[in-house]
């Protein structure tokens, strides 16, 4: 009997080494190691990550941070509570959990204050820097350290530091020695402007897979907060941060048509790996077939994944159960409702939702 | 307050308007019109459907026809059933209701059969046949009357016609009178095979959106499939099949971050709205605003999206609520696990998952 596919299916023992390989390297080069949970989206999968030696944990959704809440005392949320919902429940954790706040407007700042006001309980704040990605993030230095100043002002909020996301540098290209350089500039002239504003900073932190082995060659940084390497992903290997053994996390596949020559159709499509490209000119698809990379997932429909197959001469038979690695495990993780784990339980994704 | 954002929300009254329009024209046409439940995955949007006029539902999953089942006695399951456990629900469903199934290889029709007769069920067949995308389905009407003579003779089965998906023919292009033209011929060519064979076609069925209207063009087609014509999307409209007026479904988010000039950042990013290209040139961007079709989400992140701000003099501030309208609307409601509907009520995405 095959199993019912799609499925994601977690190898835990893989989960355990990718912790351990995170947690040594941010212990080797003195930095705290807070991972971002949005790739995993599970308190058993972050249990495993604080157990391996993480100092906390970093949330994006209010969700998220709700469900970790019950796990980990020691919160971040990279997101700015700018809404009544967000503040409001962003308050109430910060009654149950030493809570860390990212955000990069005064609106936001005021808000969380307020909320935290209301329920009586304090949150430490980070403020959000742009560190090129030009995503969120205030611009600069200036702007970085009037907004701390205006957040030592505000009842409930405790100035901690600065945050950033470093999501425009890719390990793919040439230039990341220049860019890696370019962001040690960069936090170096957070510091000193913080300093000579008498503004003390504790905390720098920073955050990606892609740059995860490379952080320390970041200067004055306390803090990674990289998510996807407790699975790693196509982007990852292809990226040269992972090899396709350290991919912890596969969409299990059927073969369901070979109707069309020169291809074999999956029951893996947008609506099980996601469509989000490769970046930086690191290949064509959106999944490759694990073990055989040369099989990459060319197209997509919203149920069905149409396997290349001029690369190889394997011909998967209809019904064959393949497993995939998709390019963006984060997204694909997000199409599931449970996970499969190596040990046989069959886990919820708890954290996903509102 | 505001809402918790994002959220999906539902206009009921122009999913009934959209129904409507949809039915009539089936009618005035001789067409029956089985729309696709994968775009709402919801069996309250699927009851006013069949109110509307929908003479059964059409699913791809079977947990959406597990879902379905509950109030509809006619579904085709338009998946092949070549796996153990698909077989076996799908036999299991054809004990409750009138089953069709579309599948293009004899070991899916094997499989299927083996499971309607262990538990005394049987089911009408639609053999798949490619019409062009590439996808799915057998090649040319040799093949597609040899399937048909095969699964005439397996016990539990019933052949009934042809099933097919235009999904590569785009209203954007200039192409459209030629395609529909091909189509025809195809259809027609099918029929004269199965004819010569001596096989009853009571059923060909066809179903895309951005061909809905122009159903009617297709020679010799007996039902229409269109699912995304519930609630349209941007694709929709951009391909002119539908107006902004006739989108029934928005994803509510809220203004995040303003920091960056010249742009606003929301909190609807892939894990909301999914990253689904426009097609055919139509236009760049995976969602715009409702009511400011000339503001784009350009990028996208797992839970941010970048309004583009360059074509506005509008200027959101940040905490502001915005409606999007997706580029693809199927993939954006699988995003969420609740909907919120216009008359209050707050509906499960009850047939994500599997």
């Amino acid at each position: 009997m095959t199993p019912p596919t799609p499925a994601l299916e977690i190898d835990l023992a893989q989960v355990d080494r990718n912790c351990t390989a995170v947690a040594r390297y941010a212990a080797a080069h003195g930095l705290a190691w807070r991972p971002h949970v949005k790739t995993h989206k599970s308190s058993r999968i972050a249990t495993r990550q604080l157990a391996a030696g993480a100092s906390g944990l970093t949330c994006a959704t209010l969700r998220e941070a709700e469900v970790m809440a019950t796990v980990c005392d020691d919160l971040l949320l990279a997101y700015p509570p700018v809404d009544d919902d967000r503040a409001r429940r962003a308050a109430d954790l910060a009654t149950q959990v030493r809570l860390g706040v990212m955000l990069d407007s005064l609106a936001s700042a005021e808000r969380l204050s307020v909320a935290l006001v209301a329920v009586g309980a304090t949150a430490r704040v980070l403020v959000e820097v742009d560190a090129g990605m030009r995503r969120t993030g205030v611009a600069g230095e200036a702007e970085a350290v009037a907004l701390a100043r205006a957040v030592t002002a505000l009842p409930g909020l405790a100035f901690d530091g600065f945050g950033f996301y470093p999501g425009h540098v890719r390990t793919a290209g040439s230039e990341v020695d220049a860019e890696l350089a370019r962001l040690s500039a960069f936090v170096l002239a957070l510091r000193a402007a913080a300093d000579a504003a008498g503004l003390e900073v504790r905390t720098i932190s920073c955050g990606s897979t892609p740059l995860l082995w490379r952080s320390h060659e970041i200067a004055g940084i306390t803090e990674i907060r990289a998510g996807t390497a407790v699975y790693f992903d196509r982007t990852s290997v292809l990226g040269g941060v992972a090899t396709w053994e350290d991919c912890a996390a596969h969409v299990m596949a059927t073969v369901v048509s070979t109707a069309v020559p020169g291809q074999a159709v999956v029951d893996a499509g947008v609506k099980a790996i996601g469509r989000e490209p490769l970046r930086g000119g690191a290949g064509e698809g959106f999944a490759c077939v694990a073990g055989r990379p040369e099989v990459p997932v060319v197209r997509l429909s919203e149920e069905h994944g149409v396997l290349d197959l001029s690369q190889t001469d394997w011909r998967p038979v209809l019904g064959e159960v393949v497993r995939l690695i998709p390019n963006h495990i984060c997204v694909a993780v997000h199409c599931f409702d449970v996970m499969m784990c190596s040990d046989g339980e069959v886990e919820r994704v708890e954290a996903r939702g509102r």
